[in-house]
């Protein structure tokens, strides 16, 4: 579909307000119940590094602020990293109820049974066969294979909670 | 907390595997009740872009792909602006279920209450007083006004389907 096909969408507007100039889509939370397998998915299974962690003692909370860059890209001073990862696009906070690791109880939900909202994230990688087979190597949970269904060009995994992480390769396979 | 002490955190692989080299967080889905709306809450209020729509008639539901980038970001041509919004960070999708924003029994759920897992995306402005100002002028559903509850540096408001987005500005006010 041809960009002014899309800009003349109902309930598209085709010139968005000045006001919005440097607005950043800057990051995406998920609550995670043991964070240090969380930790584990995403920096050792997807490569994201982390860049910044809040704690909240009172509220019994921590925040984990991950980015999926180059390590040379993150700031090693500590201002200038919060200042960077507020800035960009592409965070991944995770919300970390301390105890939930031990807690019977919590059990996230992945948003992909009634009651339905969030649906997932997604992993763009430069070659989807070679990074599905590293998956399978790693033992990483499979929502669905790239030979799974129709679709034979994106495949689904899942981090710990359960929350799907859709892959798709940029260029048609 | 410097990087090397993020580094150290249990869980955390400080060297992410070179197999992950260029991976990129490229989206996140939301499903919305009336596109309508939603398009015109995230072009309008929130300065995004269609950059891509997809139908599935056989399966009732289209997705529909936004950007939070300068219009002269967007490639013109249909394939590479395609292969572009593959290949960047900060992208949301949108999943419509055909008929949705007439059946009463669709309302879809913003995971902040029982059963919980997803909490908010968010969006990063410059300026976060003239950012807020703005939305009351536009009528918008606030969850957390700047000066609501202790952290008064940031501001939560609600889309159409009452999915949480929170505002921050990078700079300390």
């Amino acid at each position: 579909m041809s960009l002014q096909d899309l800009n003349n969408i109902p309930g598209v507007t085709a010139e968005p307000d000045s006001a919005t100039q440097n607005f950043v889509f800057n990051h995406t939370m998920l609550r995670v119940k043991n964070i240090e397998k969380s930790l584990d998915f995403y920096t050792r299974v997807l490569g994201f590094s982390l860049v910044e962690k809040r704690d909240f003692p009172e509220a019994e909370f921590s925040l984990y602020f991950l980015a999926l860059v180059d390590k040379a890209q993150i700031p090693a001073d500590d201002a200038a990293r919060t200042l960077w990862m507020k800035s960009i696009p592409g965070i991944l906070e995770l919300t970390h109820n301390h105890g939930s690791e031990t807690d019977d109880s919590v059990v996230y939900h992945n948003g992909n049974t009634d009651p339905r909202g969030f649906g997932h994230i997604c992993i763009s990688v430069p070659d989807i066969r070679a990074a599905c087979e590293r998956f399978e190597t790693l033992g990483v949970d499979f929502q669905k294979r790239l030979n799974d269904g129709r679709m034979k060009s994106l495949a689904f995994v899942k981090d710990p909670d359960g929350y799907w992480v859709e892959i798709i390769q940029p260029q048609p396979m």
